[in-house]
């Protein structure tokens, strides 16, 4: 377990700043990522093959699942998939001697040992089917998760852009990569952007090799990778303007003499968003996956976005890496949203469709 | 999951009152089942069933796990043991064919959805050596919790005292076993412990049917069972002792018109004790697992005990279950513990060694 990634995890419990509560956008997501994966088990589910023989358990995992119910929504929809599948096979198979029947399935709830699982048992306890059996799993997914080929199926939707830690250059006053007066790279010197990248790269290689490992042979994987169409300059999207208002925040606060401007200065987002493009390029370069998919989703949340859900999102999100970054002494949480609020409400760009550039990328793979 | 059995867990967290710091007994438990299961595990593990192949993963479940340390303490030394047997088979093997390796280990923490996750997941973290993989699963274990066939070993240690539910009748003013007066059976009219008995029957029962079910061909287990032995009266033990302060307790609690009477009436607490040959007839009765042993254990923590620890362990043992019968504004609990502090410091008999009559039975079963 990487001790830097241990700090970084949604808010817990059920409170009006949870993660519970505000994701709602990643349910959308998850909705029209839904389709595409029931097409693409039914064509790609290889049941024929011995690790996917239905008297044993088919195991799916969910990878950054945070506290539910978005991911009780994946991954029931991958066990029915899963079934159809199971049931179809077995209604054209004409071998007495193949079972017709459709394995038991086990999942797997990860997230960083931080994520409050607690509230995902009790969440699961009282909005899931409980067709399946259930069992969370802490730790990175940048490391180690699960035994060598025991998972058939893995699913991971919008996590991967957090990065396993911050690059150190940009907190490094020396560097060429400093990341002075920026919560991001967004908008930075091409030499942040750079180091930022370095980083993903290795993360997404070391990401993609465990999971091939911890996957059966024929075994699949769906990431839902946020990113932007190649060739998008990313500071000027919405994002880039949410991220920029953040910044502006920060800069207030300090020059109030809220927060310590040498935090300010070393506070960076630790996220990174690819380029489908750069995306292909990467998994080919592991070499351990076939692509069978890669397609743009449609944009959620695009009619009449309120500042408020705008705010609470990102607070659901990095709310706690902030606290942990300042210390909880060192900052008022509260302040600073209600000052985002603010700035967001008079942020027109963010509510201007020019600017909704961020794009979300459906990644369907087969292992080797 | 049973919703009655949801309510029962011990107190999470790292407080003074938390489990974690109060079960020093238990620990002391475990160590003196060590040795006996290595030994069994030595002679029983049989790595040449098709179950048992290196190459496959090796999963343990520990069945009412708590939040640590002791539940990795015996999980690691099951593992221990199981790598010693593979390495041994491994030597004594002439067959080139096949591979002299140990298997990968993943360990599944189980217990019911209310207990600290959190807390077992970060315990585990700080303390474990992470020779395994590790899940943590939620649910009563008087249910399935896992997929047929598929943990290889189970352990249950100090935890199946602990009955689903209370028996109905208990409650109920017109009924023969209604325990009016009293918080468990021992001391009671017969009919009261017949009630008793015949839920710890049900539930055993149901426990070793269900794990029958989820361990493999050859799978082994581990129970530590609390008990008296055949022919105790078990209220005139440090036990039935210790309940009847607990009694008396609410009793003066009740009369001070600080808690309901009512209330008081209809509190029973759900732990129930055999004897060696009760609980050897009930895994006879059930019939899915052969005994390779049932042994007594030497009694623990027997040299000078505190009061302190007396009160405090059975306040992290049964605090939380007193305050969901109460509720938390119907009683004080810090006061229920004062008062009992010191109806125990004056209980002689609770330092008498006459009255250690309570044995903890060690029993080694094999699925047949």
């Amino acid at each position: 377990m990487d001790e830097a990634s241990c700090k970084y995890h949604m808010i817990g419990g059920d409170g009006p700043n949870s993660y519970a509560h505000n994701s709602v956008y990643q349910k959308e997501l998850i909705v029209s990522a839904e389709d595409l994966t029931n097409q693409l088990i039914n064509s790609h589910l290889d049941t024929n093959k011995p690790p996917f023989d239905p008297r044993n358990t088919f195991r799916i995992a969910d990878l950054g699942c945070s506290v539910g119910p978005n991911t009780f929504f994946a991954v029931e929809n991958i066990i029915k998939s899963v079934e159809n599948k199971y049931k179809k096979s077995n209604r054209t198979t004409q071998n007495p001697n193949i079972n017709h029947q459709t394995p038991e399935f086990q999942v797997f709830f990860n997230d960083l040992v931080n994520n409050d699982f607690n509230t995902l048992f009790k969440n699961n306890l009282h909005t899931s089917k409980k067709s399946y059996f259930i069992a969370g799993v802490p730790g990175s997914f940048h490391s180690r998760l699960f035994p060598k080929e025991s998972i058939h199926f893995a699913h991971c939707s919008t996590a991967l852009h957090w990065l396993s830690r911050i690059p150190e250059e940009v907190r490094e006053s020396g560097s060429m990569a400093w990341n002075k007066g920026r919560v991001h790279y967004f908008g930075a010197r091409e030499e942040v952007k750079e180091v930022y990248s370095v980083r993903y790269k290795k993360d997404m290689d070391d990401f993609l090799s465990f999971r091939a490992r911890e996957l059966v042979d024929g075994g699949l994987m769906v990431m839902v990778v946020l990113g932007f169409p190649d060739g998008v300059v990313a500071s000027e999207s919405s994002m880039g303007v949410a991220f920029g208002v953040l910044g502006s925040c920060f800069e207030d606060l300090a020059k109030m003499g809220k927060i310590s401007g040498e935090k300010v200065d070393s506070f960076n987002l630790p996220f990174y968003y690819p380029s489908p493009s750069e995306l292909k390029a990467l998994i080919e370069a592991n070499g351990m996956f076939d692509i069978v998919r890669i397609a743009k989703l449609a944009a959620p949340m695009r009619v009449k976005p309120d500042p408020r859900i705008v705010t609470a999102h990102l607070r659901a999100v990095i709310g706690e890496l902030i606290e942990e970054h300042f210390g909880s002494n060192g900052i008022s949480i509260d302040e600073l949203f209600k000052l985002h609020l603010q700035k967001v409400t008079n942020s027109p760009e963010l509510f201007d469709e020019e600017y909704w550039k961020e794009t979300n990328y459906f990644v369907f793979l087969k292992r080797k």
